[in-house]
């Protein structure tokens, strides 16, 4: 099911600026009996995004209710998209007000179900991330890099691939964010100049610092987490994956994902 | 009118690529009685920028005959926009062979039409281009650092606003390429790192070669164009246009924007 504006339908307006521009944000989360889960932090970081790029933010409770008319019975996906709406041809920003908002579900991708293996395997990607510090950290709709990393593989086996900007600075997964740690801390890379900060990458910040853990966001290179006792990729949707294979490279576990995972799901605030 | 995938209609499909991710490329080009203008030209670059993404490109015959069914009366500009299309969540591609086609059409705007000042006033932009030669020089749907570039200002006097990339070398107008003369010789800068390497800058090199006039691609800095004796902005749609001011600079006219302007719409063929 999929509604816009809050009423059912299959298509958008084609003079939409998220189409025509990639002018918009967007949130994808994980539903369980119709309920989405970890809303308020997704609620915070759709308005976090909505206010970087001037975007009218819609209410939480309606947009909250809305993800629930189309969440699937179960557990499911629901996507939100914002954007700046339809307006005639150029750049300049058309009068407040009139922003699109689409909310669908899908099911449960098979990778993201709970007897899913908890080990993936990743490879380095050879695409380099451009530095925008006016649009790190933000779920926008222009998404052009992670299609082209993702177009690098098609072997089913590989799940994730890995990106560093054209510095060579560590990101992030193409569709996830990236952790590990070494002897007993915590290390995440810094997300101020390219990539998404996820509200799952933020949650396990938060678990670290609830279960006494040093964490470490800061500039790393390739050679940090080859050297890593457990390397971990998060999103919201799989939640944390233990890196076990980087192309030629293999790790054993440790059972901090495990640890992880689990804490990830409890109650944080 | 808006054709999508060669039908009438309002709305595209809201699971579109395009929308989900930019994942497409677009053209603008100006039509007059019906026709499009430079449309070998447009067509090829088209082709190439769906090439850069692995994208189906239609044939040219049957797309022309798309534009020309939807080209207003007299004079105005039509808008094609190609997409990946619809697909599930995710960036993996899809399998080919499903891309979304939108061709559609406005009226001339009032800055376009030919008895619009041929000057006009520029500023500085704040924000700085991010470096990404995978996608640089691609008319792609990921426009949000123009939309943020032009938001930097609403003073309906500017026209356009100068970029640079995040080194600090000049990149382009907003919506524009640009262009300056200087002891005779034409410059304008590398698109190499980001940019969009549009048909009317293309065709403005080639002016000037058949003009015996030497021209240079390269990488510049702000001081190459205040030390310039004319500088130009260009699209096809407004043809070229002289930066009577930048800020607080202002440059008397000395011919070459006429010159440009004129040799533009002639055969160059």
């Amino acid at each position: 099911m999929i509604l816009v504006n809050g009423h059912a339908a299959e298509t958008v307006n084609a003079l939409d600026r998220g189409l025509a521009y990639g002018d918009g944000v967007f949130r994808t989360l994980r539903t369980h009996s119709g309920q989405p889960l970890w809303w308020a932090d997704h609620y915070a970081k759709l308005a976090s995004d909505c206010n970087a790029l001037a975007l009218d933010c819609p209410d939480s409770t309606p947009l909250q209710a809305e993800v629930r008319r189309v969440a699937e019975a179960g557990q499911g996906v629901a996507k939100i998209m914002l954007t700046r709406g339809p307006a005639a041809r150029g750049y300049a920003l058309p009068a407040a007000g009139n922003c699109t908002r689409i909310v669908l579900s899908t099911p449960l991708p098979p990778h993201a179900c709970s007897d899913a293996p908890s080990d993936i395997t990743a490879r380095w990607c050879t695409l380099r991330l451009a530095r925008q510090p006016r649009l790190a950290g933000i779920k926008h709709l222009n998404r052009l890099e992670n299609v082209l990393a993702r177009a690098e593989w098609d072997d089913p086996a590989i799940f994730e691939g890995i990106l560093c900007d054209d510095s060579g600075w560590l990101v992030s997964g193409v569709m996830s964010n990236l952790f590990w740690v070494r002897q007993d801390e915590l290390f995440t890379p810094d997300l101020s100049d390219c990539g998404v900060a996820g509200v799952a990458r933020d949650r396990l910040l938060r678990v670290a610092a609830r279960l006494g853990i040093r964490s470490h966001i800061g500039q790393f290179r390739s050679d940090a987490i080859l050297a890593a006792d457990e390397i971990m990729i998060c999103n919201s949707v799989i939640g944390v994956r233990r890196v076990a294979r980087l192309d030629d490279v293999t790790w054993s576990p440790t059972g901090w994902t495990t640890t992880f995972n689990q804490a990830l799901y409890e109650d944080l605030d």
